[in-house]
């Protein structure tokens, strides 16, 4: 019988019809099944700050608690003025702190950005990974995913109703599968 | 008589013994004259969210209206994670939107980045730095300021006492106002 | 009677039929009078060595004495490996040497990027602009220049046959002469 | 038994005492037994050229029968005006071509960043980083090896005498065998 990791997913959009979210939703449903995966809320969290480390608002210890026992780490988001959106960075900044308590360290993480743009949110994708390796998160390179012109592949529903994308995104899943069997290996 | 211009600078960190803030304190105290510089803070903000452009939280209204009217923008920064503090970001992004309304648009920047290792931030510096060309903010190259070590710079009531930085940061400073008159002569 | 000023334009791939010198020929083709450009060779030159520095090889020479009397330079690169040529890094790393004699300091630059697939060359593109920073070079924000599919953009002489880019590369040209004029007026 | 993995050393700089040749060495004096590891020399090779796949010099072949068949790839590379030197970088854009028959394809990487400056290479090393996503090159995160100030390291027979130093790169390489291992398991 194989083995099933938790993956926590943040998705770096706060808006609610965001196609970032959707994209995430589409990358559950396709995900193979040694994947469960979750989204990790990161709206309305207090903004880090170092002197709060000691009395930490509830929802810093919220968000920790929630991804400190996954197994791996699944970003899915836009780009915001060419980087990383500060509500996203914001999250990934309350995670990695107090300073020796990071509950990153060590998680595979994957990355797929998103945008209505051509682009594909290639700045964001790659500042995040510059993050990764101070973090402790063995990234993994390929399949790379940057999907722009995303306004153009759902439905009213939501629905991903771009066929060749949503292949796509089921390989990137189970390249990403493979790649956190690899790095946590339970057995 | 010559022009003054009016400057906003961000601290990228929120904690009261910051480094960055007193680097920053340090910047406008060894400025040319012709530089007015203010700190605008950026604590305490809502996390950007487009669903609000419609109804933008109070927060957000009053720092793009401190920001807009402003002649230029100087940084000052530390490194969380080998990129900009989500803090920052946010604020840079609520300032880019709604959408053609930025106020960071056309305004020349500088940017410090200031850390108590050895590295002194250079990640964060050039993040910023890629965000500055989408939002059109012509950035100033030389002198780069890369402030490593900054927890032995200062006295315990936050006074610069290494003079060959303080007189960097004057030089670095007098190339800012040079860099700003260029871009936004008035006469 | 309004100024000129001479433009070196560097190439970063070297192939016969490269979309890259189309597009630079095409950038060439729609500059306002203002500017005089001229594409700067740089294949076939020896990869740099600082041991060479005190017997540099000829075409080390010949290029720096190319670029020194430019007034700007404009970059035009493909993206190889998600960054910038091999071949045109070096071109940088030869003209940036010996230490304190490069041919860069002070020329305000330029880059536009063009490649076959979406994302346009991103990469290469803003890690030139992190050179740009240590060069002392002005770089412009905006517009941005990623030119994707770019092999659908030319008739088989080598003409760009595509008007809305054609149409943007001079509207690019325009923003870059302003540029260079502020930053090299010589009345 | 252990198995034992041969792994590339690419050098990013062709000066004779270079401080990164130098640290190469010192890297494979101090690595554990399971990695056997080699220079591959980078230097004379023809810039890329796509017109020359077909006829590919003989320098290109050479380059990439060295690199085809080894476990893994270890860069130590100095920085070159804030980005990857150009000779390092025309190595790698000549072992990824022809397209599909790239030679980095699924070698895990590790870099080491070495400068006799303060900042000790961030700049080449991220940018690497970079091109390895692209490459399918799996990059060991942590621990991160920005060597500064690398001139004080040596002394004049080129032996590295900064205990502190060599320790870390001791554990460094302890890091990468197993990372290499992780990925290219044999059994």
């Amino acid at each position: 019988m194989s083995e099933t990791y938790n993956i926590a997913v943040l998705v770096g959009s706060l808006r609610k019809e965001s196609l970032n979210r959707k994209t995430a939703q589409t990358l559950i449903a396709v995900a193979p099944a040694s994947l469960k995966l979750e989204i990790v809320e990161i709206g309305g969290m207090s903004l880090y700050n170092q002197d709060l480390d000691a009395t930490a608002p509830a929802d810093w210890a919220a968000f920790r608690n929630k991804v400190r026992p996954v197994d791996a780490v699944l970003f899915v988001t836009p780009e915001y003025n060419r980087s990383v959106p500060g509500v996203l960075k914001n999250a990934i900044d309350v995670g990695s702190r107090p300073y020796g308590h990071s509950v990153w360290d060590g998680k595979p993480a994957g990355v797929v950005s998103v945008s209505p743009g051509a682009v594909g949110g290639f700045g964001a994708n790659h500042h995040l990974r510059q993050s990764f390796v101070f973090l402790n998160m063995p990234a993994m390179a390929q399949p790379e995913a940057y999907i722009g012109h995303a306004d153009k592949l759902f439905d009213e529903a939501g629905t991903m109703t771009n066929d060749g994308t949503k292949k796509f995104l089921g390989t990137f899943m189970e390249s990403f599968a493979a790649w956190v069997a690899i790095h946590k290996k339970k057995s």
